[in-house]
């Protein structure tokens, strides 16, 4: 039998306005990049309230802080969390409320619940916004999953022009030890993070739970056709890879438009060479980013846009060329846990939609080494990545009291999940 | 009466070959910008040909060359011509062609038919192309149409730093007397020309009578939509500016081509921001170039353009802002003077067709202060602007037959065209 865990929003309050002062941004943003002082200072706060909460602290060689509360079974942990880096600038919730909510759900259970039958951990992420070294994404679950070497270290480079290893060793972390924080004791992740869209605020509902996060896919795709005078060429005799480049984009978009949500595509990026306004251009190169959660329908979606765009080129007498850049494939979140999460938002009569993550997350990368749900709060308009980010602490809460309760099954009750 | 005027091939050869060698690129293309010291060469050669041919040579105060034939009745004059400048690099043919056809033209009147009635004139422009100045182009027909002040000179700044009045003072010219190049007393103005353009090698003749140079129009168009996370924002959600200008691309490229030759639009130039792979762009920023040379139909064109570009904002709920940046009217040539080279093609046995231009050419600048006419001759593969552009010696030929023809009916005989 569960008990509804309580979660106090004066304490959310009070966790969320104290970290976003450590790289404070405008009134409400935050710029706090991995191993920077003021990441420093806000992994050293988190480790402050872990202490506070009765937790056993630990930091790890690549910066994650973890605080543990021992189960009376042992065995391998359920851990929650999320990462403390932020884009530059980016929001106070991106990252931090999956901490803090972590935090103060294992708080929480321990303060009303005593003991757990399992061991349950809160882990602090080091990094997973890439904003300090453009290759590092994902640095605090890579290097869990043992997916990052010295040598990575060595080899990132900073926008700034430093390395990460000279980043880390002037932080008093040694690349050298990189290795010691990979973990093969974890049996479950789940973390809990802002929705970054809009669904949640157009459904009007505090809590969604994830069943599975993107696959990505990005191509370059190069138009080649025949560079022309604007005035001197007739249009029934061009070669414009401008024209089809804009016939590509709205049938890619059109595709996905038409499969229905979460099939997203987007063209992000375009250079047209030679780019005079009186040449009809010789090439255009663009960039698509196509996702879908779902492994054989993301290949439908694929498949539909190449054909797309054989059938332009073709019809129109251009080259085409493409690169995939990035092929993720998509992360299923584990049906007994999403199912654990369900029941736990059901039990507590809070209301939750269940839904793919549009955005990559950690928990695609601890799902190489842990079964892993993840639980999304709204963003008001769907804005992220910017100052403007914003969750009511009402939704935080909510999303925290579902996250708890799931621990609570899972580490105190007797579910299998 | 008028007999036919013959036209030497090897002449035209030598011409040509001679001329090239001014500011040689490569094999067979040409950098030969205003006032360098190939240029300035070029003029030289011009001007000694000029001498040889028994021309009055004269150069005026923008570097313009003019070599002269008095007529026994005096009055204004019938000028033939066309710029010796080049693109960076250019082929051999644009402009260079127009000079020595004149030159060849008149040289054979004076020959074979002896003193004309009417006073004839060869003009070596100095510039066309505004490849050494960007906004100098049409430079020697604008300083004779009294379009150009010292004070431009001051002010023009060359893509390598020095102004033109520097330029034009290094090699002897004085900015100050710029306005002493100013001409009153012209009465018709027929320029040959290659066509730039695929027309009459599609069509598989020699010549084109041309009744119209092409109006141009170019739009800056700005549309602003919201810049999203290209995963977590659903298709049905977003305000995708690129959409949009696809779709406006789209829409005026087919407008174009369905409204039939010779109307032309291009978008040669497009700007995607912030321009990341995974962000739904806040802004697409790009242009637009469309020309018709009828003076109608050209108002229609454009106003199919700007009402399918609202039409696709509104829908899109994308903000919509334009600038028309360039908006020369169409130069509608002399209905006579076409009607005399029609005539003179006919009764020499030459194919014509007759078109209008899609490029822009110191005629429409000519046309300010005098009746003007053109002739084209054909572009191999319509190539221009490029050390591939090639006219065969027998189409150059055939169109300086065409042009001595018409200007022996003007200077002559007693044709009132």
């Amino acid at each position: 039998m569960t008990r509804q865990i309580e979660i106090d929003p004066a304490l959310i309050d009070r966790y969320l306005a104290s970290l976003a002062k450590f790289g404070a941004y405008g009134e409400t943003g935050v710029w706090r990049t991995v191993y920077s002082p003021a990441w420093v200072a806000a992994q050293d706060q988190v480790a402050a309230w872990m202490e506070e909460a009765g937790l056993e602290v630990r930091r790890d060689a690549v910066g994650n802080v973890w605080g543990r509360l021992a189960g009376s079974e042992g065995g391998s942990s359920i851990v929650s969390g999320s990462h403390i880096d932020s884009q530059r600038p980016g929001g106070r919730f991106d990252g931090a409320l999956g901490v803090i909510a972590a935090l103060a759900a294992i708080r929480a259970l321990k303060e009303q619940c005593g003991t757990p039958r399992r061991t349950l951990e809160v882990v602090s992420l080091c990094e997973e916004e890439a904003s300090r070294f453009p290759a590092s994404n994902f640095l605090g679950s890579r290097a869990i999953t043992g997916a990052i070497t010295p040598e990575d270290a060595e080899q990132m480079i900073g926008y700034d022009g430093e390395t990460m290893a000279e980043a880390m060793r002037a932080i008093g972390l040694d690349p050298a030890r990189l290795p010691e924080a990979q973990r093969d004791d974890i049996d479950i992740f789940i973390e809990l993070h802002i929705e970054q869209g809009p669904i949640l605020e157009q459904a009007g509902v505090p809590v969604a739970v994830v069943t599975a996060i993107n696959s990505i896919r990005h191509y370059v795709v190069e138009l080649t056709g025949r560079s022309d005078h604007a005035g001197a060429r007739p249009m029934d005799m061009r070669l414009d890879p401008m024209a089809g480049a804009a016939e590509i984009t709205l049938g890619v978009i059109d595709t996905s438009l038409r499969m229905g949500r979460p099939a997203v595509t987007t063209i992000g990026k375009m250079e047209v060479e030679p780019g005079g306004p009186a040449i009809v251009p010789e090439k255009v190169t663009f960039t698509i980013d196509a996702r879908h959660p779902d492994p054989e329908t993301r290949l439908k979606l694929f498949q539909a846009h190449e054909e797309w765009m054989r059938a332009v080129a073709t019809r129109r007498g251009l080259e085409l060329k493409w690169t995939i850049t990035t092929d993720l494939i998509p992360c299923v979140c584990d049906p007994e846990l999403v199912r654990t999460l369900q029941v736990a938002a059901t039990e507590a009569g809070i209301p939750f939609v269940t839904m793919s993550s549009g955005a990559g997350h950690d928990t695609q990368r601890m799902a190489n080494i842990a079964r892993v749900a993840m639980l999304f709060v709204p963003s008001k308009g769907g804005r992220s990545h910017t100052p403007a980010e914003f969750t009511t602490t009402a939704d935080a809460v909510a999303g925290i009291r579902v996250l708890a309760d799931g621990l609570q099954r899972l580490a105190y009750g007797d579910e299998r999940a």
